[in-house]
């Protein structure tokens, strides 16, 4: 008797993953390097040197209790001191090691943050377009995710919706800014907008409504754009944050929970992610990697190839007619395709070996999204299978 | 509103942890070298040169996205099946990568083999004495654990009380040989038995009873002990591993489910596991920790330590008077305490800087489990301590 909920999810076939794998076989026909895989959110940038060298210097001088022995249950006393004076150097919140637990990556953090406050029945709130792993995160727990329906102005809030949606069963609102997948950021107004609205409802219903605040692109922000803070405008805010896409590490599953200093229960907060760990048997992230990314907290992989290739993607995608929402950060970009139905538009891309991902995917019928983590070389080279894609198909 | 019950969890003092910072508390005062903190199940040897070499040379050799990129969810397919033919050359059963899937350490297997095959409500059954945070590792999936009362004679398994506590409730059994605390192994004649046992009353019951077997002190066997391999003896067994112990990594994290490839649904249950771990926020182990133990898999620390200090304890032990049943394994003896109230006894022993931990906590009261994964010479030392309080106390 195996349980049928996980055997029933076997059969939905993710589509970012049909298409990724579809790259990959055709990538085995006519090379990789002419397929134009725009599917994956696979950062593509060398991690730092400074961590590589920090690893090697680890394993040649650090003794195996010291390098490999177990880690406290809510991390490393040093790395949570290290994350904790980072954060308050760079947004001037006064977090403290308290403050601070080491979790296994944006997954593993929010795995964390939704069991801190949220029960089998209650909701939490999201908002299009969204990161569709959000749905068994929070589901596989008990609670309920439910999406609010897209801005498709600026991919901002649709505070009428989101006022419709907020009942007394809601527990939490889950944001990603920068945004996978449209590439934006919350302007200063749309957080200093939810916090009130939030605030508000959580006296009127009686109890908090905490905001989840999912980081893994807070590093990867484009020229001219200001990107807030979401902590510094609300108290009862749970920070996730992943060193996957900063550092170029997805693999090494490292990341942190962060809730505000300013919560009230920001202490007892950290403590239970040590009592919820036990259930979900996540213990810590790995020791030396741990120590490594406390030695290079202020350090990115150089994440500039990101912006260029944003550039050039959305000079072109507006020269041929795409409406199109100029990205702030991320490695995504989220046009309208160029007829009703993304999916029928994806599929005909492939003709032309461009590998596109439908919006429906993320919430947002219509659009498509494009993972640009790839060479500027490539992304160069693949303008011209775009436009004859769209001049031979749409004109 | 957070979450009660892991809030209340806090309140919930760690024996263990009390009696290892009273070991720390007290080292500060009198030197560490001076106290004989038994208290804690963390390898004392040095991690195999091998590992860290690999580690280094990978660092050194391999680019970012091939050693820092994401594992697929099942966990990287070079890494799963050098596991599977490890297991073959060893267990002589068919495994191969379809029946892997890497996690992270026993405790990232073990939550994936309960959600595998129990719904809120049912019950794993585990024998006593046995490792504590069995308790909230299966409570915390909404399962029950009940533990069979101690074969106290021999430490194998009192069938008689399991037979009464296997009702339909039960939908699996949760083994641990070579065994925390008690050091000792299953013989084959018990696995025969339990095998049969289970195979008959999952057909009474029209339903199967999984065999989940917690193996991470499968390396620590000692000389002239036969420790059969559980999956040999029942099909429908998911083995738990982690090379915490064998690799002395276990901050490191990593470890596998390996489903009996003679079990009919092992390929669907190892995708399963790949879907629970969405929902626990727990994706893959470390990659380049996976390719590490795949380049060192019939490697161990030289455990040898673990045997030479049993032998040095078992013998003063019984000197002194202790009954006990002497280990085949693990780094761990369990004799009986010279007074009926074993916590009475471990606070006595404080007196004589011995830190002993009480037998309650794992479902044995009356007696005492001595964690001797620290230095020969200190273990040496340790004597004259447990004589004088022997003498003292109980003379």
């Amino acid at each position: 008797m195996l349980v049928q909920k996980y055997k029933d999810m076997l059969s939905g076939k993710s589509v970012i993953r049909e298409l990724s794998e579809f790259a990959t076989a055709r990538g085995q026909e006519i090379g990789y390097e002419n397929v134009f895989d725009y599917s994956l959110g696979n950062p593509s940038v060398p991690v730092p040197q400074e961590f590589t060298d920090e690893m090697i210097h680890m394993l040649k001088e650090k003794g195996t209790g010291e390098l490999h022995g177990y880690s406290p249950s809510l991390g490393i006393t040093s790395v949570r001191e290290a994350v904790a004076a980072s954060l308050e150097r760079r947004f001037g919140l006064p977090y403290r090691k308290e403050h601070i637990f080491m979790a296994s990556g944006a997954a593993g953090a929010l795995a964390h943050a939704f069991r801190l406050v949220t029960q089998p029945g209650d909701e939490i709130l999201t908002f299009a377009p969204y990161f569709p792993e959000y749905g068994p995160y929070v589901n596989l727990t008990g609670a309920v995710l439910k999406v609010v329906p897209p801005d498709t102005e600026r991919f901002q809030i649709r505070f009428d919706l989101l006022e419709e949606m907020l009942t007394k069963k809601v527990k939490a609102v889950l944001v990603n800014t920068p945004n996978n997948p449209s590439g934006m950021v919350y302007s200063g107004e749309t957080l200093h907008r939810l916090s009130d609205l939030l605030s508000q409802k959580s006296a009127e219903y009686g109890h908090e409504i905490y905001l989840i605040s999912d980081e893994p692109y807070r590093e990867i922000v484009f020229q001219g754009v200001e990107a807030p803070c979401v902590s510094a405008f609300y108290d009862n805010t749970i920070m996730c944050y992943s060193f996957s896409k900063s550092l170029s590490i997805p693999g090494e599953r490292i990341g942190y929970v962060a809730v505000n200093p300013r919560c009230g229960d920001a202490g007892t907060m950290v403590n239970m992610c040590g009592q919820i760990s036990r259930g979900i048997g996540h213990n810590c992230p790995p020791s030396i990697i741990q120590l490594a990314v406390a030695k290079v907290l202020d350090r990115t992989a150089d994440l500039s190839v990101y912006e260029t290739n944003m550039e050039i993607l959305y000079k072109e995608l507006v020269e041929l007619g795409f409406t199109c929402v100029k990205p702030g950060g991320t490695f995504y970009i989220f046009p309208k395709a160029l007829e009703e139905d993304a999916k029928a538009f994806c599929r005909k891309a492939l003709a032309y070996d461009l590998v596109l991902v439908p919006g429906d995917t993320f919430g947002a019928p219509g659009y498509i999204r494009m993972a640009y983590c790839i060479d500027t070389e490539k992304v160069e080279r693949s303008l011209a299978a775009f436009r004859r894609f769209v001049e031979e198909t749409y004109r």
